[in-house]
């Protein structure tokens, strides 16, 4: 279904956010370069011209091509979702329901939820359930504009448990957008090592890790640095682990306390430190100032009812490269739309519809390591990209709660869900 | 395309919404009626039976039924959206980008933004621009599940304005689903009257409201009684000059401040009263003991960046019949889907999934005077519902930022957009 010469045709606004080498900071974060009335041709999935639809449908290449009319509508890149707990097994609707009678995370942890219960259903399920689980969900957000999606370990917490849901992620890459794995053992304390975090931590580095590098089954390691999850000393020595094995660092940081979380994954130099809505104000310029991208997640906040966000404008002033993600997990942000994490950090952090934009793609890749061949609508990269039902790429950050996408385009290629792929889904909610 | 007899078959849950006489307070708020596996059957637009699978499925009036395979999911009535401003010409994109730059409402409205500016935008468009907005919209909708919305005027704050909006939202009744107009021509000052607001609402009074019921054009009269909006006394005029005409009442209340809108309005026997996020305490047993229902708007808190939400506990416990609704407006919630009303009453006002359903359908359509008809799944109601990709009823509340609906049946006929009708919004957008 993947055209050899495609022609995308009728954009009325085309967001190529051509600009700056990422990562973007300050007034980066605005470069959109959007063509107005514009066209595209793709070639064997990857861009080979862009530009006004006068020159572009003018090329003796586009002769033969066939065609997309997108009648009118904003093309911008696909969404690089860069920080998802994808798979997780079974929604947690009795935490939910927990949380709303007034329950604290500790009581609903005590109550047999959190991300205990997750890693319970995790280790039972069989490796068909979980991987139509995750499958379920990487449809889903193909449907709203995304074409890349890191997705984290973290929910069996014991080495055949994690190698296993990496090998399904794997196995899921392009099926049908890009996954990259992440390993996120220090993500709890699993059972069985009755809350001794050190010696999981040991267990994590000595054992699993290694592992997961010999079979090539993360580019990424994560740990969650927070109160009342692994301490900071915990996390140096994971993380300098994961670094001599030649894996990228991203750090779960100051989402309830910034316990120094956050410098200690600027001094790793790691890819990415995620959450910061407790970040220690001294730390800002040091993150501003650092090659490590401030990726924040304002879909956990609301769904905990939460009013305090990372301090984005802060961040940014600071010249820090920001990205947004969805956070996409069963037990602090089941959304796995980045429209809406894209109308929340409007709405909740006051990040203009453009820096919004930058933030959820190309910054994003970069992220991720991947910004030389997605993230931006140039010639050369792949044809990563989303049609939304609007005549104004404002209306992305503007109209929230829904779905704008009408079409989604991964290498080229035009995603459309096999109706029994929706139905086997849908059989494991 | 509405066949003669329809068997809907397949559904995991079946939530019928049976239970005590609408409007539901207290416990009544948890009513869902839930049956597993079942079936349903329609029949010329009406539901004549619902019930298990087992029985349903055996009946001999279902021999030569068309078939509706819903594979598991979950149905449920089609959300009623018992407030919106459908019909506004243009979103405000301005105005939310110097929202976002920190301007204050006031700073917003002297820079040519706020109601006066769509007031502009509405005058000046055409008949047809303006059906088209609309229609755009009620397909977003249907969409995400809503089979029934009340639209109000209020965007061109003059008489033939407001009469030809009214007579535009007519046009679109069951263009596909049900719009039930609302006068609200007390919504804002129009600039000719250079802010002489007690000679507007003698204009209203005197020569649009009698307009309007001559014509028949609304059910509902409706007016913005808050600080820096129009006074109790006003209010109290207009009000009682609606109800001498025979109009249904409602009233924005509180958004900003309670100056005595919400007692009024309990008072005068307002169908509604919406908002009430800053209800004066000691008004809420006044509400909870009435017929008003008392109607919350989650999604302007949120797209306006606040954290006070409406108590929606205290006034359940009060005894107050909650419903819920978008708000859909281009300045404060630019939000079409109930789905994220749902989400958003869990989250932020700890409603539990089954109140804010409950909320969502019967007492709307009670508020609206047609809960004998809609709202819930019973035979002799209009088969008006919705089905979602999900297994679960709460996962409506759960996964937010995204639209679940999957089918949107409206009196028995199953809602597909015609291409050229998204199109065509689009145009406008």
């Amino acid at each position: 279904m993947m055209p050899k010469r495609l022609l995308v045709r009728g954009a009325r606004q085309l967001l190529t956010l051509r600009g700056s080498a990422p990562p973007r900071r300050g007034a980066g974060l605005k470069e959109l370069s959007i063509i107005e009335n514009a066209a595209m041709v793709v070639e064997d999935g990857q861009i080979t011209a862009v530009g006004p639809a006068s020159r572009i449908e003018n090329l003796a290449t586009v002769r033969h091509a066939e065609e997309l009319n997108v009648r009118g509508r904003v093309v911008m890149p696909g969404f690089v979702d860069s920080h998802t707990h994808l798979l997780y097994g079974a929604p947690r609707l009795e935490d939910f329901e927990m949380r709303i009678a007034g329950r604290s995370y500790e009581e609903i942890a005590a109550a047999g939820g959190g991300i205990a219960s997750s890693a319970k259903k995790v280790r039972r399920a069989s490796q068909a359930a979980l991987r139509a689980q995750a499958q379920r969900e990487l449809w889903r957000m193909a449907a709203c504009g995304t074409t890349t999606v890191e997705a984290k370990s973290g929910y069996a917490l014991d080495g055949p448990g994690e190698l296993r849901c990496l090998r399904v992620l794997d196995g899921l890459d392009g099926q049908p957008i890009e996954v990259l794995p992440t390993f996120l053992g220090a993500h709890a304390v699993p059972e069985e090592f009755h809350g001794r975090s050190d010696a999981y931590i040991d267990y994590l580095v000595s054992e699993v890790m290694p592992a997961v590098a010999a079979r090539k089954l993360a580019r990424f390691v994560d740990v969650y640095c927070d109160r009342n999850a692994f301490s900071l000393p915990q996390a140096r020595r994971y993380l300098e682990a994961a670094r001599r094995l030649g894996f990228g660092l991203r750090v779960h940081a100051a989402q309830f306390a910034d316990i120094g979380a956050v410098a200690l994954a600027v001094e790793l130099g790691a890819h990415s430190v995620d959450h910061l809505e407790r970040i220690d104000p001294a730390v800002i310029p040091v993150l501003g100032r650092s090659s490590t991208v401030a990726t924040l997640l304002p879909g956990s906040v609301l769904f905990l009812g939460g009013s305090q966000h990372a301090p984005a404008r802060a961040l940014i002033e600071a010249g820090a490269a920001v990205a947004l993600a969805t956070d996409y997990n069963p037990g602090t942000s089941p959304m796995w739309n980045m429209q809406m994490a894209v109308a929340l950090a409007c709405t909740q952090m006051r990040m203009t519809p453009a820096e919004a934009i930058v933030a959820a793609t190309v910054n994003a890749a970069y992220s991720l390591g991947i910004a030389d061949r997605t993230g931006t609508l140039e010639s050369g990269k792949q044809a990563d990209f989303v049609v939304l039902d609007a005549g104004d790429y404002r209306e992305i950050g503007y109209y929230f709660g829904a779905n704008l996408a009408v079409m989604t385009v991964k290498n080229g290629r035009l995603l459309e869900p096999p109706e029994e792929e929706s139905t086997d889904g849908k059989e494991t909610g």
